[in-house]
This record gives C-alpha cells, structure tokens and sequence, in this order.
C-alpha cells in the first residue's frame, strides 16, 4: 500500500536538469555585461507593452504616446462592462439587457454540453430566434470585478523577519483567507486577493457573480474557427470567432449597471485601441535562469503531456461523431494550447531572444545595485531563486504526479480526491486548511465534486490507463523496487499493469453516480477510510504523498521565490513606479495599442484588416475541404452580404490566452472589435513583448453585425445591439 | 562548430534509467527461485509457437501435435512462392505469371507514390483491366529466397579469443562482408548473412531480386484499411487488406518456378494452417534485466519520438488534402505503430507477465547450470549483458540522436549523411567500411540516395524543426554551455533556435535537386568539404560524433551483447536443439497453427470468422461516418455479393509485424487467406507466445475471391487465379 513516509523516498526520485548545475548562459549574456549604459528601458514597459491594472493605470503613457486623457469614467465603464469566464476565457456586457458577448472558441465547451446525439449545436451553430428559446448553461459562472482595495500592508504585517518561510507562508494564507472572508461578509460579493508582482502587492478583488447564463447565438464550429488547427495562430485570418450569451438574475434578463455601445464604422488604421479582459499567464519578470528551468524542465514535459492527451482524445474520437463531439472543445484546447506553447518555447530557444532578456536582466540589477536598490555583495533575491529552482527540480516529477493529479488523469479520481480533501480539511481550523477548501471557496469546490456532466467511462479508462503509464515511465519503474529494506515505492499500481490497475478502479467505484458522490461527502474521516469504493481508497492511499510534496513545494520552492521575486519587485517598482506592471494573473487588466499592419519575417506586408469576401476566397484556395468548408448558409447568402465589410483586424495590443473573448475599443469606449487570437509572434509574449510583428488579432465589429445580419438572419441580436447604441 | 573529441561529452549525458542502478525485479521473481522442477518446457516452443527457419524446421512438433508430415517439397513451395517487399512486408506468388499477393497496407506507400492530386489512387482504389495499364512503381524492390547457406562455422573461425570485442566485431564484419560478395559474384544473387540466435548462428541467405513491380489491383483505402486506428488490432474485424501486383523481368511478366494456389473452400475450424512470412522482431530470448530496459529506456523514448512524429504529419495532413494524402501511408504506419508498441509495453509492464518471463528465465538458467552447460560461479553471459546495458543507457540519447539521427529527422540530411559516408567510405578497404557502404550494399545505398521521390521543403522544415527541438530538450540545454573550458556544447545549433536553424539549412540547400546529389557524390572528400552547400556542411559537421558513438555502441554494446547471446542460445541449443528457434530478423520463417476463435477477457466468444455482410452491418452500426464509411459501389452490389461468405478469420500462428501480407495456407499448400493483423492479446509476442487469446488475423482467400469478383468486377485478377488453380 501506499506509504507515508515519502519525504525521503520523494529525494531519491528527480529528473537529471539544467537547474541541477547552476545553469551557464549563452556566450551573450557575458558580453551584455559589458554594455555600459546610462538609463535602461527595456525592463520597463515601453511602446504599447503592458497588462495594466486598473486601479494603477497607465495614464501618463497614453499621454505622452498618444496624446489620450485617462478618464476614471472610462475605466469604469471599461472595468463594468468586463466579465470572466470561468471556463478561462473574457466577455463583455453589450446591451442593458445582459446580452454578453465572447469568443464562439470560449463558447464551445458550453455549447457542447448542451448538444445531444440528435442535435449537435456545436456542428450546426444555434440562435435563439425568441428570448424563450435562451438556452440555459451548465457548469458556468461569469464575473464581473465590482472593486479592488490594496490590502499590501495587512498582508506584509502579518510576516516578520524571524519566520522561517513555511510560517510566512501560513501567517500569509491565514491573513488572506480572513481578508476574504471578511470582504465576501459584508459585500455579500465573491471575493479573492490576487497575488501581484510575485508577491510585491496584494489587491483584494470583490466580484459580483452570475451563474444563470444561457445561449443566444452561435455559429457553427466550421466558421467559429474556420481554418482549424492550421490557420490557428496565423495572419491574415477570416474567422467569426464570436457568441452571444444572456446572463440572468432571479429568473429575468440582467440589467448591468455599465455596458459597451458599438461603433458605428470599428477603428481606422492607426487608430488608438483598448482591451479591456484577463490574460491568464505571463512569465515577464522571471529571472533567466528561472526561464532556463521552463525551457528545459517544465516545457518539455507539459508538452509531452499535453502530446499524449491530444493523441488519447484523438484516437477517442475517431471511434464515433457522438465521442468527437463529447470532446471537440477540450481537443480545441489540448491542440490550441500546444501550438501556443510550440510558440512560446521557440522564443526561449532562440538565442537571439535569450540575448536581449538576459542583457535586460543584467542591465536592471546592475541599475539597481548603481542606484543602491540591490545588494552587489549579499547573496540577493536572484540567488534565492537559484536555489528554490534547484528545489523545484528535485520534486517537479513528485509534484507532477502525486499533487498535480498527472498520474490520475481520471474525473472520477477528482471526484475522488475532492471528497477525501473536503472531509479532512473540513475538521480543521479555516487558515489552516488548503487554499481549495477554506470557506469562501468551499462552496465552489463542492459544487465542482457534485457537477451533474455525464462521465463516460470508457474515456476514464483511456485517461487513467495513460496516466498510470506516465507515472511508470517517469518513475522509471520505482513502482516495481524491491530492495532490502522492504521498501516497496509507493505502491499506486499495488502490483499490476497501469492498463489493469485502471480497469480494476474504474470497476470498483461508483462516484458516477451524484447521489454516491453526497453521501461520501458527508460522511466523517473514520467512515470514508471504511468506504468499500475503489476509488475513494486510492484517493485515500496517494493524498500522504500528494500533501507532504505539495507542502514541499509552498514552503521550500513557491514561498522563497515568492518573497524574492516581491524584493526584485519592490526595487523595480522603486526605479519608477509608473512604468510597472505586474505579469497577468487572470485578473482585469487594461491594454493600450494601435490598428497596425506588419512586414512579416520573410518580408511580406501584411495589411491590418481582412474582409468578408477574402473569407469566401480562402475557403475556395483550399476546395472547401476541412477545414477550410464554410457552412452552406454562406454560400446561400453570398450576394447578400457585402464582401467589403472588414472581418479581422490586428493591432499592436500586449494581449496573452485568457484574453479570448475580450473587447475591443476605441477612445470613446466602442467596441471595434473582438479579441481572439494573437499571431504566432506574439506568442513568445509570455516573457517579452516586441512590437514589430506581434499582434493581437480580433474579429471587427462591423464584420459581426454584417455576418449576423444578412448571413444568420439573427435580427434580435442585431436589434439589441442597435438600441443599446442609440 | 561541431568538435570532434566528443566521447568525453558522450560520457557526461545520459538518462538516469534503472539499469545504472542493477534493476531489481517483482518479488515474484524471487519466488520463483523456491519453484523446484525436473524439466522445464516454458523456454522452448510448445503449443504453437515458433517462428522456425526453413532449413530448421519443426517437424516433430507438427508430427507430434497434427499428425503432420512436412515434406522438403512442401517447404519448397512455401520458400519460392513468398517474397520480401523492401518497404516492409511480405507477400507470395499466385500465378505462373508473377502475380503477387499482398495486403493493401504493405502496398499503401506504393499507391500513394502512383497517386497525383488528379488522380488519388489511395482514396479511390485502381484495378488494370488490362496488362497495360497496369502500374509501373517507384522506389521498391521485391526478393524471393533462392537458397540459405549455414556459414557459422566460417563466421565463428575469425573470432579467437584473444580478440578484444572490437576486434572480434572487425574481424565478424569483414568476414560476412567477404562471404556475402563471394556468394554474390558466384550466384548473381543478392546474398546476406543473417545472424541468427543473437549469433548463435550466422546463416548466407541468397535472394533473387526484382525492381520491376507493378500495380495490378487495390482497393480503397476505406475498405482496405475499414475502421481504421480503432478496429485495428481489434478482432471480430471485417477487413479487405489485399492488393496484387505483378513482378516483370526485362519488361514482361515475370514466371516463377513456383507459386501458390487458392484453396476451394479455405481452411475448416481447428485445421493445421502455415504462415510464410518475414516477422520482423521479436525479443522472445532478452533476459529479464534486458526488458526492464526496454520497458524503462528504450520505449518511453521511442513512443514519445511516434507521438511527436503522428502530431506533426496530423497537422501536415490538416493542411490540405494533397498534403494528407502525400503523407498518409507513413501516418498509418505511426499510428499502428505507436497502438502496436503500447501493447507490447503493456506486456511488459504486466506483473504477471514479467512474472512468467522471470520464472521462465530463472527455470532455463538453473536447469542449465544443474545440466553444467553454465557455470553458476562464474561471471556469465547475463552480466556481460547487464554491463552492456549499463553501457548502453550511457550512449543511448547521443546514439539515437546522431547516429539514428532522431535529431535529424529530413530527408536532405539523410541524403547529405549518404553522401558524405559514401564519399568518406569508398576510399577505405571494403572490410573496413560502414556495413551499409560496403560493396554488396553500396548499390542500393546509392539508389537510395538518388531517389527521384519529390521531397516537400514545407514538410522538410516541420520535421528538422521539431527533431532540432527534440535534440535541444534531451540534451537539456547542453548545446548553449559555454563552461570556463570554453566547450560549447556540440555546436549543432550553431547558436540559433532549432526553428532558425533548420529554416537557414533547408535555404541554404539544392540537394533537392538530383544532379545537386550526383554531383557531390562523385566528388573527392576534399571537394566536399569545399561544397557550399549547407546540409552538406551540417553533415559533416556531426559525422564526427555519430561515428565515434556508433563505435562505442557495437564495440561496448551490440558485440559483447551478441557473443553472451549468442553463447546463451548454444546452451538453449545443447538442451533441446529441435525445439528451438531463433528471434524474428525479417527473414523467411515458417509458423504453423490451427483455425480457432477465442473466449475475450470479458467472457466474450468470439468465433473465428466474420462475414461479408458483417463488413455491412459494421458500417451501418456506425452510421457509416469515416473510418466505416465502405465505399459506394459496396451498397450499389450488396445485392449481388453473397454475405455468408467469410471475410476475416483468426488463427494461433506465431507472427508479429513484417508478416503482413503473408500467404496463409493448408496443409496442401494452398491458399486459404492472407495475414494482415493480430490482435491486441498477441501484441506482447513479441517477448512472449500465449495461446489462450493471441491471434493472428488473415482476410479469409473466399472474401478476396467473392469481392473483387462481385464487387470490383476484377475479373482479370479473378480468371487469372482462377486458371492457376486448375
């Protein structure tokens, strides 16, 4: 069985990694020393860079750049009107009437939970052609951010020097969760404090949230993302990414407080654009060594990961229409986010890129330690996080598989693993608990463990089986050992095959059922370790691995490089404040930028705007094969529309995945488009943004009126959207 | 650049596998000591097992099971009536005018290469109605086995043992070498010395050739590959995997002294049946610690390169249906490759598997030992194997990534690599040579080399790419180090991103073009060195490195492996020397075994033949949707085909990957069907024959017979086999 003791076991168990030795940097980075300079640049943000936050807004920026005054109005406005989706994805309010617009490629898990067999939204689009016909949602909850209030100083207060780093971490998870709670008490609002600037600042998010959503138009998936996998990431694109939703309250359409108008004729080349939406993830302030680890270490084995399971739903869905269409968004996501990655680890290969990170990197600490900011001396924050990442690659696999659930790629494992953790973590104190599992989160969680979604457990099969396999294979047979000390690893395929073990767990339980899945969870701890579920033992047997290496990781790897990186923070902030932003944390964030065109790497000019008619040129270039095959309807409706009618439009927004579905504005705060994908330059914008080929790419507004109008007849929404713009 | 003392560096990358730690195997295994036993049967072929040399072959097992006599006339037939193809598989005459059976998987790469964008054979399927029309192939060389030569005692003769391992492997190469040439001069054959039983024995096989192959009949590939990647492997199947061709010598139809006919009615349940085919590989004799590296190493890392490889040529495919079909045999074979191999690793990582592999293995060395054919004190074989394995997990990455190229993984590299050895080699001695370059090859390398096959730079740049990538992430790194010693990794990126890298080598290349190749071909070394051509220069750039780790690798690896094995198998040998055969090499072999269904892990019967109207029934139950989509003119003369006729059926023959296409046939020598698969149960053949659920699979010689006639109107193909039989 599974053994407690791991700590030790967990140290013998690593990948052979850069990180192990202090990793050397390109012949480059040595010469970057040599640079003088007087003033650096390149680590503040410059051009149209930057993910700002609202409440610490980038207008001095806009002035000197664009001559634009700020308005708090208009950040209300933009901040109001801004929803997120908890599927991972951006939106926004467009009538007074809570018609919400995003992404058709954010709608697309929604849209196919609410297919069946005999009606496959997902292939054949859907309009609700009367209110009644709005198509509830499941699994959704949309937010929208009401306030942010910096709580940085109760959150350091509540660290002294003298603790070790797991206290800090505990005296800071307990201050944060009471900060929470608190907020959430008296705003009856969903509240959360977001870790900014590695650690620098604390903000306290409050949102209103919503959780009647329901389905007002979407096209089909062959014109949502028309052009599939290969045009994805691409420019020039012809793709009408879009979908409307409706958000409820109390059974009646939503009346938001703030909502965006559409304008009348979308942006003029050049023009000033905002978006306004929450990047997920951004790596800008990491140091290179830090990006060394991700490049070798973390990079290749996601993307293996991601490899196996894009391969595993693949081979899934070729067995029958119904299974593809059970997985089409998550294969959507599996293969956008390998390509996406392809993309961002090419930027951390080159050295060219690697040259001008480092020689930024070198020029702030050197400016730092000039200016007295930084210790030259002192073993100093960059050291710190040396030494975490060594940490890190000692337990990345450990924390990979045991905590990260890359071993159990099984929902029924989830549901497994929620009910033991919601169980035990519920007999404790609330500070004390996991993050997931203290009380402004429970309810969530819960609510996740006891999802109505179907689970096919056929596909669990093929998950486990295939995870269980990675878990052998990274642990190169540890499973197996034997040795004189009676140790025996750690047990989790308790003597058979990964194929064998699954089968056997899968037989064994029964939380596919909801009403099996509430009776464990109200069950005490003695009674869930008398469960007869399969499952629910193994979940019980790993989680000792799981929470020792989790603990780990927050207190010897997270915690450090947490205090480190708000150190390297603090000084950055100390150098000027204004130009500083924080890496996205999928929170709201504003960014500034402009319609522009771009000369391509192979010297090609590329113009801003695409239009309709270059739609249906493309779609002919390629024979109308898959998935190049616009639906019928347009072919239907060709003479109809007006070809000339812009479609997609690039601008020099700094935008990241998250960003999906957001607005697109101009200064007045219309929308002129709608933001869905950025091209393939603009991926290494994980770690570094440039300007001269990265864009942010948008459906255009007045091609999504023009579209929807004469292509979809969809008159009520065109309606909507005309009222509330007058 | 690239330097050339690189077997230091060798030495510093390797993967940290379980065999640098001795691997330790299932407690089972050390039960299995306790086991006593007067005579053990597990390690020699019982049941139906064997895949037997024809000048070995089993019969007193036949004798004793079936009450068969196997005559030198019927091993004749067998032996002159079958073929090798050289893009592997197999295939047998059946007419006196050199019409060649095989399945339409073996003959895929064919028909695509015959396919235009106009004219997709591989989709559409093609039949000759007449002999002119029948199709003239590219790039493919059939070969029949004339007769085979025992020359272990020739081979044995150079090796004394004094000689250190590399010696000795000299000494063994340039004695096959010598043996090879002679027979061919004197013959006009092509003649090989295949080592069999690890080198146990060294046998002269001499074929005769035929390049003049022409397609005569293939069906759609929706009908000869019907339920693709999910029904592969699978049983019940109901599958038409067959093509004819027709081999011509000086221009007309070829007649082979002897060929097969078809039989009346095919074979009756529980009836003795033959296979003679090319089974590819089999590890039936690795010792356990041999597996666990296998299962450890060797796997893990060639299912990621499959995966790798199947996502790139996916995306390829997805960009247009000229380039799907360009690439679509080689996606099959990845994708049946990959199912195949993660059956065989299920084996392995069975328990109860190794379990039977252990106590087998321990059985064999004990009773040798008590038999004093081992001696039990001394340093054996087994650890001269463990040291080699030892050694090997060293090497394996650079091994893999230079000298199997994996890092390279173009079409142009491997023309620049064939022209730079080609060049480098002929100026040595013919004994001393690369095998490949030596002069009974040299020929055929060159035509290689030549290839006037189309080669797509787009494609080109995908996959040099993505193995540049593969390089960079396991060598983690190592290329940028730039230490205190001023090494620099080995250069291969020349201080770009794999992306950068292979855009400048594939632009700064014309070996694209054939007079470009048979230009440097001629040229001396030194010329070539002075070519500016810049895969030629990559080329030689890393040929230091693949050369030195490819000595190691036979000198430390392959020949200590093969003289313990080899000593292994003579021991084996001395015990029973009848009931003993050798591991599959892709040579002729003989497997016998009888008509039978099975009973499924689940309980399931499953009787041994399907029917047509089952291929009818099998569509329809999945809404005839791709990959069960039977091709139109199957419902257009449903009426006139007769369903009852058998379509697939299964059989306990011993086969594994290489013997697709091979006649199965009775006891009189005639055809009753035409192996294609085995099922998922018989994909751990490959280290180990089980009875109980592992089956060979074979379309029935009725189906063939019925559809081509009554469905595809081949009624030359039909007459002419027709007119064979009488």
């Amino acid at each position: 069985m599974i053994r407690t003791d791991s700590a030790s076991k967990l140290k013998t168990i690593q990948i052979q990694a850069s990180a192990t030795r202090r990793p050397t940097l390109p012949a480059l980075y040595i010469i970057a020393l040599t640079i003088t300079c007087f003033w650096f640049t390149s680590n503040f943000a410059t051009a149209d860079e930057g993910m700002w936050l609202f409440n610490s807004p980038p207008k001095q920026q806009l002035k000197e750049r664009y001559n634009y005054e700020l308005t708090d109005d208009f950040l209300d406005l933009l901040q109001k009107s801004s929803v997120r989706f908890s599927n991972g994805g951006s939106g926004s309010f467009v009538s007074p009437q809570g018609l919400v617009m995003t992404n058709h490629h954010v709608a697309l898990s929604l849209v196919e939970k609410l297919s069946t067999t005999e009606r496959d939204l997902v292939k054949s689009g859907y309009y609700a052609a009367r209110q009644e016909e709005e198509l509830k949602c499941r699994d959704i909850e949309l937010v929208m951010l009401d306030h942010i209030v910096n709580v940085t100083s109760q959150v350091n207060a509540a660290v002294t020097s003298e603790m070790t780093f797991e206290q800090a971490q505990n005296a800071r998870r307990s201050v944060m969760s009471r900060l929470e709670k608190e907020a959430a008490d008296a705003s009856g609002l969903k509240c959360e404090v977001v870790t900014l600037f590695q650690g620098g600042q604390y903000h306290l998010y409050c949102y209103k949230a919503f959780k009647d959503v329901r389905l007002v138009f979407a096209p089909e998936v062959a014109v949502g993302f028309f052009g599939g996998d290969p045009d994805n990431f691409e420019y020039p694109r012809y793709n009408l990414d879009v979908s409307f939703f409706r958000v409820y309250e109390n059974g009646e359409p939503y009346h938001p407080d703030r909502y965006l108008k559409w304008s009348e004729r979308g942006a003029a080349d050049g023009e000033l654009v905002f978006v306004s939406g929450h990047p997920g993830r951004t790596n800008r302030f990491d140091t290179p060594e830090h990006l060394l680890f991700q490049r070798d270490v973390y990079y290749p084995y996601y993307m293996n990961k991601l490899r196996r399971n894009e391969i595993l739903l693949a081979d899934y869905s070729e067995t029958g229409s119904e299974f593809a269409r059970a997985v089409s968004s998550e294969l959507f996501r599996l293969r956008n986010s390998r390509k996406n990655r392809t993309g961002i680890l090419a930027g951390l290969q080159s050295p060219a890129v690697f040259e001008k990170i480092s020689s930024d990197w070198q020029q702030f600490t050197s400016t730092a330690v000039e200016k007295k900011l930084l210790d030259a001396d002192a073993e100093g924050p960059e050291t710190t996080i040396y030494n975490a990442l060594v940490r890190w690659n000692e337990i990345f696999l450990i924390h990979e598989l045991f905590e990260n659930q890359a071993a159990f790629d099984s929902r029924l494992f989830k549901i497994a693993r929620g009910i033991v953790r919601c169980v035990t973590e519920s007999g404790k104190p609330n500070e004390s608990r996991l993050r997931e599992y203290r009380e402004t989160e429970l309810a969530s969680t819960k609510e996740k463990i006891l999802s109505p979604a179907v689970i096919d457990k056929r596909l669990e099969l093929l998950r486990l089986t295939d995870s269980l396999n990675l878990y052998l294979e990274l642990t190169q047979g540890a499973e197996y050992d034997d040795d004189e000390s009676g140790e025996e690893g750690y047990g989790v395929l308790g003597g058979f095959s990964p194929g064998e073990r699954a089968a056997q767990l899968l037989a064994g339980t029964q939380l596919d059922k909801l009403d099996v899945r509430t009776r464990h969870l109200n069950m005490s701890l003695e009674e869930l370790e008398e469960s007869d579920d399969l499952m629910i033992q193994f979940a019980l047997g790993v989680d000792p691995v799981a929470r020792d290496v989790r603990a780990l990781y927050e207190t010897e790897v997270a915690e450090p490089m947490r205090q480190a990186y708000a150190e390297l923070a603090k000084t950055r902030m100390r150098l000027d404040p204004r130009r500083t932003y924080p890496d996205a944390t999928f929170t709201l964030r504003l960014s500034y930028g402009k319609v522009a065109g771009y000369t391509s790497a192979s010297g090609e000019s590329i113009p801003a705007w695409t239009t309709i008619s270059g739609a249906y040129q493309h779609a002919r270039d390629h024979r109308l094969e898959p998935p190049y095959d616009l639906p019928e309807r347009w072919f239907d409706n060709e003479e109809q529309v007006n070809g000339e009618v812009p479609l997609n439009l690039v601008t020099t927004n700094d935008i990241i995945g998250g960003n999906s579905g957001s607005p697109l504005v101009n200064g007045k705060g219309e929308i002129v488009g709608l933001i869905f994908d950025g091209n393939l330059e603009s991926l290494s914008g994980n770690f570094v943004y440039t300007e001269q080929r990265a864009r942010a790419v948008s459906v255009h507004s007045s091609g999504i009126i023009e579209i929807i109008n004469r292509i979809y007849d969809a008159r009520r929404v065109v309606e909507e959207i005309d009222q509330a713009r007058n």
